[in-house]
């Protein structure tokens, strides 16, 4: 045995280095694509999905007949090696390639002819016993086979950062429960508006978390529609009747997910709609995480020339000059990931427009795109939980002589006095910098300090009744 | 009576003349709010949303008798006419503004307080009889009438629109069953694939429209949470005990939509959640939009030395020098439409991130980039239909020529021949210039004229069976 | 005379009002464009833009002798006419259409003509005598016309644009000199950081502004090339020798502008990144018009539980339910105007991409979007300007208290003490609530009354010397 | 000598091992952030120019007196080894990190600070002889040494990204002289337009990159203004009189940059504006890049059914079910390249956006978005020239066939005939799918053999003459 093997396609001859699972075109592919310099095994969960998506073709493939029995069961056990990640090594293709995910679908092609190869006594190479096209693609084209995995990997990849995701809620609403009773004052347009309770303040950020929850799993939903048996370009050319439907249903065994066969194959054979919605989707929590942590940094901002109204634990010292300094360093950096993510849906919105009649060839961009923000998410709101959320502290006592000190709490005099009264000693406490109390009650007296002190209770400021 | 009455508000006095329904802080918004020049009576739903909302707080403040019967009926009566378009002149404030909605508000209440103060028999500006803020506004804030108003408009405008986007993809649906048995060769990458039926690319056109009919009505599912009864941050401040859940009530009724009152009114207050995903659907619609033109454009293009396999009704000369040269004007302004949107769902995106602690005050940008995409899309829509689509006519006998003279029927003869043996002939007839029928029958007898015969009928090639 | 002329063109025959001047491809272009609703008219620069182009063609084709001097004379007259406005109402294209163009040229062609027609004597129609495409058009393509006069159009916009921004900036610097005394305390990433002078926090929002104006010039440069005598896709077919310079020549007398020919009109004819480059350069002052209002808010946050360091000139009253609340609405509509800015360079973006061969049929969009940013941009800036900035005020003694009360100030003590000395002085002030000077110089003796006072003079504090 | 070394910073102690030359800040980092899990080395030129800040620091603060000669020398050489890369394996921050650089700063100042003490004779950790802070980053801050280091890295990588762009460009004019002959029909809107030469199309796109290169030079002179000196927030506070100018003079001789000290420092300090100029033309070239692969797509369609003027090199084989197909994947990686990079864009925008006060915190975003466009681009536009663009060959005769058999062809004769007359022939042409000499010549007898075989010469088809 020597230790290179010739391998051939239409274009040519190349000898592949003997210990490589993958073959002629994937090589191919690594000499003709280095842009990102990150491989396909990055992302492992799409290596296990392509092992699933042929695993179930073999399957359905010996089912209907036009695969030989021992080969489509080899092939299946070498997809099962695959897929537990013990070839993720072989898996070497740049996230980012032209050919619409062809070398991606190669690359597994090759790889799992080869392993199988091996399983069934063969040598590498030797592929008239197993062959990557005839055989591992049998029934297939990449424009079904690379999607479907895409679409797997995706949805598998999506639980993990939902979970993440729905932890990070929970620990606002844990912080909401913690403040409930600390007093302070709301604000709008950042100019002082009327009081309320830090624990409602913190609460609303996990309602806010919590509703994405659902649109992850509308996303899911989206995704789980495959075309599987559509091959080249769904006129199901060159797969066997009942193919599109077998297959479907040995991958939703295989992978335990709720996969539907797209009632239109040829469009669903182009259609990028759905990566277009999951990219919203993420670009819209990252909208929402980077509006919370800009809170989080105001309203821990100071300490002392800035409202100062929470603390977020230290992580580090803030300055190569200034001493003492501590930064909000956490959402800082959650701010800038929830930013590249933005960046990243445009990216997708610009490959999908990119489609051309009967394909869209910008799909790997769109994988690179896609896998990168989930990963970058799911690592961003883990980081903001542990290292932020959980450590947060109120300063109650500030916060609270924050609105008695306010002029905002004036709006609860409006049923009493109406809206222009109210007003009036807005403006006069505003110009002289005395206190509304002084102004309405003792300079004034509009109203009596028994009335006063019924609007003005502690729990009345932090969740107001209606008093007339 | 004089031209001009005085009014004032907290910050002075202004002479307004009498003629005018609005008020003094309508007039400080005019002056202060001059960019697009675009008035808020360019979208009278949004208009007759605001009368609603003011007549559905009227009715509720009277029901809970914080607000004097006569002067709620009143005010009622005044929205109805407000809301049937009587007053649209009125609504002046520029589309886009500081404040996050203020003036809009305001510009609503001022105009109805005068519209009520006439129907009781009193002169414009008598607001002790009937006040824009004391009584029209009453248990009410600018950031939880605001974003209720715009939120009923946005469905009511989301309607008209969903009808023409239904009818665009019905007019694909009616190309799609007119070429059914026009066979084509279906590209990939641009490069020659497999052949198919003209009517099935034109059928998936309309499913992948109808698809966007589904993503509408989750978004009007999402914005049809409401806040009313929150006032200024979601406190219920200043509203009266079971106002929320009535005066959601009393808006049901009035506009016959499914409203939903939000079950966190502090994050409902500031969350812009919703006008996101409304705006990814817009762009998700906007970028199949744009695919699908692109693809009539390549379709349509030649007529000699381009693809040329339909025809678009000529509408204008398409040259000002190039004689006889028509354009395919109709698909190219619906790109620049789509681009349009796609820009501004960046706009919404930048505003929905700038949301402050208790407020997202960037509202008003969110409104006007939504009405004006909405607005675009459907005139896109329609115009796309009327003046293209219907008068889409197939080249079909150069279109099959394409196809008998392609050599990416080689596919089909996949599972009879390999892919290896079919890929040397490919390779043979694009070196030769021979057609795949001389190379595989006549040249090499890798298979008989009958097997050939079998495989490549009419309606095999355009609605392909699975032949070994 | 009849009310009605019959046109026709090589798709048929119309009748036109006879009181317009514009004829039937107009007419056919407001058939089949209805998008924006907004007429070419709403930028007049643009009307006078194509008038000037069509006058040097005219006159060029006259001195090259394709052209009789009486028709090209009349037209150049009728040119005149129109440059000055007076007939700009016969501009009523959508400011969005396909045909990359071509219904504005012809738009502009039709209007000339009958506007020469009648100074020649004849009636509006007599084309034998002026035709829109064989004389007013003559040597010329929408494709070179078009271009040609929306760069003119540009350049002459952006004088006005440059004035008013540079005004901003003024008014920025002249707050700066009146700041120039006030102490504050310097704040990075929300945090306290070391003191410094407001004035220079306002001069330093000149600097950033001014830097635009060079930007802008950048613009203008490139914008100045153009492509006059390209005709239809650069190959200058049908256009006379020396044409494509001499009209170059007589457009620059024309216009005043510094006008070149580009070396390459093939590329020229294409190329949009002339429009590209200056989008992004009112996107860049968009992202500094926002951070700096940003900054203004705040700044004037509070009144009693932000920052609070300025007042901003109150406008209108901030809330129809908080009395006496008055909000920063300017910036606020300014950094609506910046998202809008920032969403239309994206169309921009999308529409140069899509470019195709010899063409970019995309142009319309691209002209709509910029002239909208420009537009927007302009009464943003003169808006911040007169109703925001030059009435800013300074809370002198309040920022000064905060500097006096913070613990930043003990980066000064760096030199003296050390970086890890300071840093535990500045922790102990954070843990107990005590002041720099108690824990340095009153407790811990670190360092003597004399160097304290000699460090922190209010010299010192606002503008540091270094002192070891 | 144990393994472990213990350090300290103003937030406690960690024990770090001896065998790493950073030390607790950087460790801290590590532990805070882990978005994107790509280090800091992997851009080495950044590192280099972190080492070049810091020596030019060392010799200013030499000069100045306020740095011991011997301390400032052995940091000196530390540098010249960090520059070098022997110390790139110790830059193990993430690419984004929160803290505005802060990490990225200590981890060159701990790593320096450790080699210089081994070079001293001293151990790591033994500070007390040469300390990250007080001697490393002396008169520095992280909001002077970051920013300066990344201009520097950004300009040199800037180097190697232009020659490559610029040879790609060369490429292009390279097929320009050697299509120079090779007639082909022009198209606009997709849509025939007039003949031309297939080397004119290849020279425009040279054009239309080299254009390219004065841009980047643009960009590069912006970032060349640095802030050395400014310390925390611009006021200079704790670097000694002259320091600024010194140190940027140094920084000019050790990397051979004309890096100049901005003029307001208090704006340069947050200033991102260079970046956003850098971003935008980035992103230009992509779209340019973009489109010009949209063209060879175009242009190499079919190779029956679609345009095929041109061949692109067969990389590999182009499906992996229809054989013998050959895909034009080296575009298609590019026009990905290019989605990404306008993604990029919009990341650095919102980051821009996002600057607050004094510093804009979010720029270890901006450097990661820049520096991967960067080499992304690189890559891309090597790959181009590479593996696409010298290997196109032309099919000359077909492109010439579809000229001849064009209707395009007919616009020049409107000197000759007229537009309406040339109109005419071109609808009856199309219409009967005759030629347009048929209809010309032949049938209508509109001009002589003679007048066409002038008119419709080689040369005159390819680089047309005017003929009346």
């Amino acid at each position: 045995m020597t230790d290179f093997r010739l391998e051939h396609d239409f274009l040519g001859e190349r000898s592949i280095p003997n210990e490589l699972y993958y073959g002629i075109q994937t090589l191919r592919a690594l000499e003709n694509f280095d842009i990102t310099g990150i491989p396909l095994r990055t992302e492992p969960l799409f290596v296990q999905a392509l092992a699933y998506v042929k695993k179930a073709a073999a399957l359905a493939n010996r089912d209907l007949g036009v695969l030989d029995p021992a080969i489509a069961n080899h092939i299946a056990a070498a997809c099962d090696k695959v897929a537990r990640g013990e070839f993720d090594d072989q898996f070497t293709t740049d996230m980012i390639q032209g050919g619409a995910g062809t070398s991606v679908n190669m690359n597994a092609n090759e790889v799992i002819a080869n392993v199988a190869l091996e399983l069934m006594g063969h040598q590498k190479g030797q592929y008239e016993f197993c062959h990557p096209n005839n055989h591992v693609n049998c029934s297939q084209s990449t424009n079904d086979a690379y999607p479907t995995a895409f679409r797997i990997a995706l949805s598998n990849k999506l639980v993990g950062y939902a979970q993440t995701l729905g932890k990070l809620a929970d620990a606002f609403a844990q912080k909401g429960e913690e403040f409930r009773n600390v007093l302070k004052m709301g604000r709008t347009q950042l100019q002082d508006a009327v009081p309320m309770s830090m624990g409602d303040e913190f609460r609303a950020f996990a309602t806010n978390l919590r509703e994405e929850l659902l649109r992850i799993e509308d996303s899911r939903r989206l995704i789980s529609e495959i075309n599987m048996g559509a091959t080249a370009i769904g006129t199901r050319v060159n797969a066997p009747e009942g193919y599109a439907e077998l297959v479907t249903r040995h991958l939703r065994d295989i992978t335990g997910l709720e996969l539907v066969l797209a009632g239109d194959l040829i469009e669903a054979t182009y259609d990028t709609g759905a990566y277009v919605q999951l990219s919203g989707v993420l670009k819209r929590t990252a909208v929402k995480l980077s509006k919370i942590c800009n809170d989080l940094r105001l309203l821990s901002s100071g300490p002392r020339t800035g409202i100062n109204e929470i603390n977020l634990p230290p992580l580090q010292p803030g300055s190569s000059i200034m001493p003492g300094k501590v930064n909000p360093v956490v959402p800082e950096v959650v701010n800038q990931t929830a930013f590249y993510v933005i960046g990243a849906d445009l990216t997708v919105t610009m490959a999908a427009e990119a489609g051309q009649l009967q394909l869209n060839v910008m799909e790997p961009v769109i994988s690179f795109a896609l896998f990168t923000s989930i990963s970058y998410m799911t690592r961003a709101c883990h980081t903001l939980r542990e290292k932020c959320v959980l450590g947060i502290t109120a300063n109650a006592q500030h916060a609270e002589n924050l609105v008695r000190n306010s002029i905002g709490i004036v709006t609860q005099l409006n049923p009493v006095l109406g809206y222009e009264t109210s007003a009036e000693i807005a403006k006069e406490a505003l110009r002289t910098g005395k206190s509304v109390h002084d102004v309405a009650v003792t300079e004034r007296g509009l109203l009596t300090q028994a009335k006063w002190d019924e609007i003005f209770t502690y729990e009345n400021l932090i969740r107001p009744q209606f008093i007339q």
